[in-house]
């Protein structure tokens, strides 16, 4: 029994991850921790993997539903992508192996709204949820589980899972304990209440997750870092992207359409999310809020700096030199970041309450601001929608952020009609490249496409995305959104044909 | 000054509706009652269309950005429309005439989610709101104001518009006063508090909408019916449609995923959902409530009959007959038919906190389950998204119904790709056609597609359906979702060259 197992019931119950994972049977759903490669299990995958690939060999195939809460790792995704483990995985991945195998059709994969997953879950329409292993940080006396680097839908893991596999992590630091919030008022309809949430900083309850002990059947210990990637510092188009971005926020402060201090920030992560708050650094806003999904890097220098008096979110996800600042520091943090589940981390109650600015980057866009965030030329997936739906759909301001070009201009993110659509028309508000930003508010298709090719296209699609425009507005079936149905998705044809969208 | 002006002040300010509608300018911003044919002023836009008109044989056109609750009557969006009266029109219309000038380019319309709009306009950047034109049924002593069948925007024309102009409809019944519910309390961020609305049936609100007299420029007495149009009963496919849903609401609640009253419904307007709305009275479900934006004939039927408890919207919209009915049965329905503010029946919040079960009719669905509500063939615009968005982004399920045929089987409404997506796979639980109901929730998107070709399509566009997705998986450039992309919208290009898919 380490300091990390105060519980003497469940200190029993340590074995090694060989053992956890035989534990786990074929069919079986499995719900486990993690969000943006953080606080998921570090050990149990790969012995299971292990386990796998020997069923494979024995001739007695083993298949796995996988569930988490968002990203992994490669020793989670990857190693059970790589041994055919997994026959249906939701709700978000960005890992290379597991890319790879969706996009050639050897594994489901189900893209769903990150703050829907619980709730569907709870609905029973994804079946049993037979084992959750979920990363802490360590257990109280009384069994109480103190939750790791990120939260995600480990409440729900716990309650709804036959059987639970803990891994307790002791690179993560014991100072965690209490900084995050997990609340247990949600419930299925009817008879819901509201979430009482009123302010992005808001503590509404417990800081440990529950969970009966006698449904724990194994505990497991371990001892690693996240999967906490180096810090890239933001290029020059980033830079531009959120010079854009933080101007038309100060015209907005300006205008008397937003307070001083903004409204609760929501950033995807990434080169641009990151350039976007080192911009705050040096802004002119004080006393900032974020309500979000991951803790990254920048946002960690706006608290340090004073500049962010809050911030609410389901992971943290930092540099090895900040995640050990991080540590180092994680009393002072302790205050002014909540880690909460992602059903309310995302929860469009209170997205729209507090009236969130939505920041997420893109695939690509087309001329009448419909978004792709999901897939490459119409087919392809990349990540996922992951929470930028949530965000998106009930935000006070929804923006969207892309470089114009990519592969080396081969690829113009802006294009004549998207080649699939993740959010509609109806719920983006802002466009923005290296190149501008268009503010699309209140405007007609055809006064939004004049914006966003002369604002944020590449000079060097723009003729060609105004002659597409005019020839559409001269022989389209409708002008509300004018189309020429045989060459709306010839950009991506050509791409796909010839390497470029030049054709 | 008669019976329904009781405040003497306003009953001062009365005039006909050519002298109300000479206080409206050129450049006006105008807000207008009105939802779904109910509770539009009746006279001033018709005396406003003909100073329009007036004013462009004098060579000093007239232009006006026209915004209202949804959509309207011939006597307003029809007569303004007419004389290219409007610049900008949002958030909804369904008439002949502005639609066609849409569709010709001459006529900017945003559609948008009718929650957003109040928000939105707030917000600013919809520009100054100089002009409301609201219908109400009276007027009391204190100057409150006794909405009419409708409440749409009207509390939000009324707070935001620098001058006001009242139509008092003595048609619309006097017992009308009690079954509203105006919401003060909401605000812009930061500091909004939760709405508090735990049932569909809460009262939160005044029965009365507000506005300073000294707003009010002129009052102007009409006696008139709404837009109740004719009763159609449901045709066979629509009872199919109905049959197949409401074997799938049966299996949910025996399965243990609905209540046996199920959840509040929403449910658009048409003949499909009048059909799932009949099917309800002779279906095993008692004490259901609704939670949607009309009040229609069928859901009318379902509160005489006392299989529905309560039922909450922003309008009701009925044949003469039923509005004869309704206002002569009043009292009794005082109780059980709350009508709210747009901002609150389509409340994000409010819908999820609720559960809902969305019902809405669609032009097609695409075999991935990306949903199109707006746009023919890509472009041309049919109505509006209205509140669909609202709920399907929102709800508990969200269901989309059609028939799997149109324009007598030159239109396959189920095709490999929708021309427009209004709602994207992410948002879309079931899709039910005459030929069978495909329950996508759980699902990757190539299972979706078996489910819909087999389940939804027509047996005349089976084969043709099931090739291009066989075709697809082979040669994709990714497996996620499939899809050729040279092929992709031929389906449209084929009805505009030949005036059939069939090509």
């Amino acid at each position: 029994m380490t300091g990390r197992i105060r519980n003497r019931d469940l200190a029993r119950k340590v074995v090694d991850a060989e053992e956890a994972a035989s534990l786990i049977r074929n069919g079986d759903n499995v719900g486990m921790s993690g969000f943006t490669g953080a606080g998921y299990p570090k050990e149990v995958p790969g012995a299971l993997a292990k386990r796998v690939a020997k069923a494979g060999v024995e001739g007695t195939p083993m298949k796995l539903g996988l569930w988490t809460g968002a990203s992994t790792a490669p020793e989670l995704d990857g190693v059970l992508a790589e041994v055919d483990g997994i026959d249906l995985r939701m709700p978000y991945q960005s890992d290379p192996v597991t890319r790879d195998k969706i996009n050639r059709g050897s594994l489901d994969y189900t893209d769903i709204h990150l703050s829907h997953v619980a709730q569907r879950v709870w609905q029973g329409f994804f079946g049993k949820l037979d084992v959750a292993v979920v990363e802490v940080s360590g257990i109280t006396e009384e069994g109480l589980l103190i939750p790791s680097t990120s939260v995600g839908n480990n409440k729900t893991w716990l309650d709804q899972a036959d059987r639970v596999i803990l891994e307790v992590n002791s690179w993560q630091s014991t100072s965690l304990e209490g900084m995050h919030d997990i609340y247990y008022g949600t419930a299925l309809p009817p008879g819901r209440r509201p979430i009482p949430i009123i302010g992005p900083g808001d503590r509404i309850g417990s800081a440990y997750l529950h969970c009966p002990p006698e449904k724990v059947v194994a505990v497991v210990e371990t001892d690693s870092p996240d999967r906490n990637t180096h810090f890239t510092p933001p290029n020059s188009d980033s830079r531009r992207i959120a010079g854009h971005l933080l101007d038309f926020l100060e015209l907005e402060v300006r205008a008397g359409r937003l307070p001083k201090n903004l409204l609760p920030l929501q950033s995807g992560v990434g080169n641009i999310a990151n350039a976007v708050l080192a911009g705050l650094q040096d802004g002119p806003f004080d006393e900032l809020t974020a309500y979000t999904e991951v803790i990254q890097e920048s946002m960690l220098e706006l608290i340090d700096s004073g500049r962010m008096r809050s911030a609410s979110a389901t992971a943290v996800s930092l540099s090895p030199a900040a995640m050990d600042r991080f540590n180092a520091r994680m009393a002072e943090y302790r205050d002014r970041i909540v880690l909460r589940p992602q059903e309310i981390s995302n929860h469009p109650e209170v997205i729209r309450r507090l009236g969130c600015l939505a920041m997420n980057g893109i695939i690509e866009a087309d001329i009448y601001g419909n978004i792709n965030s999901t897939h490459l030329m119409g087919s392809r997936i990349q990540n996922g929608i992951g929470g930028s739906g949530d965000f998106a759909r009930n935000s006070y301001l929804s923006m969207f952020m892309t470089p114009s070009l990519a592969k080396n201009g081969a690829i113009s993110t802006i294009v004549p009609m998207v080649s699939h659509v993740d959010h509609t028309e109806h719920d983006v508000d802002v466009v923005v490249t290296e190149q501008g930003l268009a503010d699309l508010r209140g405007l007609a298709p055809r006064r939004r496409a004049e914006l966003i090719i002369e604002r944020c296209a590449h000079p060097d699609y723009r003729p060609a995305l105004r002659d597409y425009f005019e020839r559409a507005q001269r022989s389209s079936f409708g002008a509300q959104t004018p189309h020429l149905l045989s060459e709306a998705l010839s950009w991506h044809e050509n791409y796909v044909r010839t390497g470029s969208m030049r054709g």
